[in-house]
């Protein structure tokens, strides 16, 4: 059966493609819609940036905050998820002592934000482990509910995390941490168009999430979410001409973000773009695609643990289009410079199959984790689970 | 005479287009390479990132940095010369009362992120006050060393002044700081192929600049030189992968910027394009074009200030190809959103000049700022000249 959506994308048809969730990839319509807004940059670069660019921008808020279910005002477009989290890491007021929870299943990019951060600000990191296999959402939140003490001041957390693909209720956690006196700042990388959102509900202090990876932007496109009441304390990273604007119009949270120097703003333009191609792709739009996403990466996780005798390492409901699951222990130590798995670079160089194989928790302990976007089909995963059956 | 290079770029023709200057605009063949870069990420992107994007990246810094004198080791990519002025003000150990020495006639951005960070650190941002009309690059080197105590560790200068566009001698100014024991950032926002540039002769902390502007590459590609020195305390703004990396092959200051999270690199990775196009278009290069810019910078300058009668404000030495004038009194207050003033309004409107009015040193006073690129005719400027005369 020839897949009807893969002609939508540039992805090399020699390649069976399992890992959209670690860069994303972009549909051609939208890509052409980039092309577009680049030629009409090019065509009067300073037009565009002086006169037109904001509206663009607004647009670009409007459509997505209806997606998210935001306020317009609350976001603004950073280039990526890992940027928002330092963002909001170095914009909160952190004292001596306070303390910020993260897991061991963060992503070891903002992980390392997280420490650096902290200790230039001599606070202390405390990181709770959560398990893989993990039983039940409620057996993660328990453990984060009692790593609370009374210096706990901020949680940091992914919304569906990065080795291990589980997905968390955000809104539960947000409230249960306020309750506590908690704020939580939740790293939504892997989340727009993944999972539906509806940040209005979930209320956390930040929450930051690349639209390159589920709703297919191009790369360099992401929001931060700043709760109202954060907004006055949080700076971008790169201190521009927000700064001193003498507009009155806008937020100086808008105005110090809309502009961080020239740079390339086509990738987050296009998010309109993508939200109404996918929206008109099929019946049911960018709901029923992640519906279907997640049945065939439920499907495809379920065979594969099937034929090697893997034991699902967690509950059906915490997965969405992507899923991890341990394979058995490397024997052979990852070299330099890349550090990659023997097994990936054999399914990769052997066999063209493009799929990440993570060490976790640690070297020689490894999972796999399979992402289905709807340009995969379940023989791609049949094909894996055959190869991989005959491999360890 | 119909210009033989304005064929190259996508320029509106009906636009008299004078402000390269301020994002720069780039040839078709060099956004056609980048179109090329694109289509090889969408085609494999955990390929293009995880294995082969390292390569990319150090040809481009190969070619750039025998461009611009440096060497390899000592430059990465930023997305834009005020990313590198925030970066190198955020790394460098400040201290209480500590001074850092700053003109009047430095670019607002960077300024803003001066007094930002030094007043975090509780440090002291002392402004020298350089005028304009000026008489002498020695005039604004001696202010410069007389402004430093005992207490001065630093200066952030341009290289070319934003509002102004006044060339100084960098080499002679970080050395004559390094004599009184104090370190130069220099923001070369301006520089990078408008002026030859020779970093191990300069040898300043810290040297960014945009390539998107003078080098015409797409917007989004400036480099961060930091010297040898100054790279174990220098961070990126995003930390991420880099902060914990095994990696022992490559210096940890380049692990580090070399990887801020998931973006669009292709700006900056057709750099050694733009580098080739440059030097095969005209027999002498890249170094005949900036010749050429300013000899028609110059020539346009001399003739509309005859026109005018205006002084000529500055030493031709000190101009590349952009050249600042004080024009008459503003009359009529700017307004918000885009505090446009009126002339530039109706220069554009009106008779399709795009040409940026700059309020210098403030309100009503004003400068106008030409830019000479090689799509760039004389009789544009014998037609601005006229238009001028009849306006004010």
């Amino acid at each position: 059966m020839e897949n009807n959506f893969k002609k939508y994308w540039r992805i090399d048809e020699n390649i069976t493609f399992l890992n959209h969730g670690s860069f994303g990839a972009t549909p051609i319509p939208i890509l052409e819609k980039q092309a577009e807004l680049r030629n009409l940059i090019e065509k009067e670069p300073v037009k565009f940036f002086v006169r037109d660019y904001e509206e663009y921008y607004e647009n670009a808020r409007i459509s997505l905050s209806n997606f998210i279910g935001s306020s317009q005002k609350d976001i603004v477009f950073v280039p990526n998820a890992t940027t928002g989290v330092n963002t909001a890491l170095r914009s909160i007021p952190l004292k001596e002592n306070d303390e910020i929870i993260v897991t061991n299943q963060e992503y070891n990019a903002c992980r390392n934000a997280l420490n650096y951060i902290a200790k230039e600000k001599n606070a202390v990191v405390k990181e709770v482990e959560i398990p893989f296999p993990v039983k039940s959402f409620d057996e993660i939140l328990e453990k984060l509910i009692n790593s609370v003490t009374k210096k706990t001041k901020y949680l940091l957390i992914d919304h569906i995390s990065s080795p291990t693909a589980l997905i968390v209720d955000a809104k539960t956690i947000v409230k249960e941490m306020k309750r506590l006196g908690v704020e939580t700042i939740v790293d939504g990388a892997h989340s727009t168009g993944q999972i539906p959102l509806n940040l209005k509900e979930i209320e956390p202090a930040y929450y930051t999430s690349n639209c390159h990876k589920w709703l297919c932007t191009p790369k360099g496109s992401a929001f931060l979410y700043v709760r109202e009441d954060f907004q006055k304390i949080t700076k971008p990273l790169v201190i521009s001409h927000g700064e001193n604007s003498p507009r009155t119009d806008k937020s100086k949270f808008f105005l110090e973000f809309f502009w961080t120097g020239t740079g390339d703003p086509t990738p987050f333009l296009t998010i309109p773009c993508a939200i109404d191609f996918f929206n008109t792709l099929i019946e049911g739009g960018l709901y029923e695609i992640m519906k279907r996403n997640r049945k065939l990466c439920l499907q495809a996780r379920d065979f594969i643990c099937q034929k090697l005798s893997i034991e699902k390492p967690c509950p059906d409901e915490m997965v969405g289009s992507m899923a991890s699951f341990p394979i058995s222990d490397s024997k052979i130590e990852p070299k330099p410079p890349l550090f990659i798995d023997s097994l990936q670079d054999k399914l990769f160089f052997d066999y063209k199959i493009e799929v990440p194989i993570i060490y976790f928790p640690k070297y020689p302990k490894r999972i796999l984790r399979i992402s289905a976007q709807i340009y995969n089909d379940f023989e791609e995963y049949q094909r894996l689970s055959e190869i991989l059956k005959k491999l360890i």
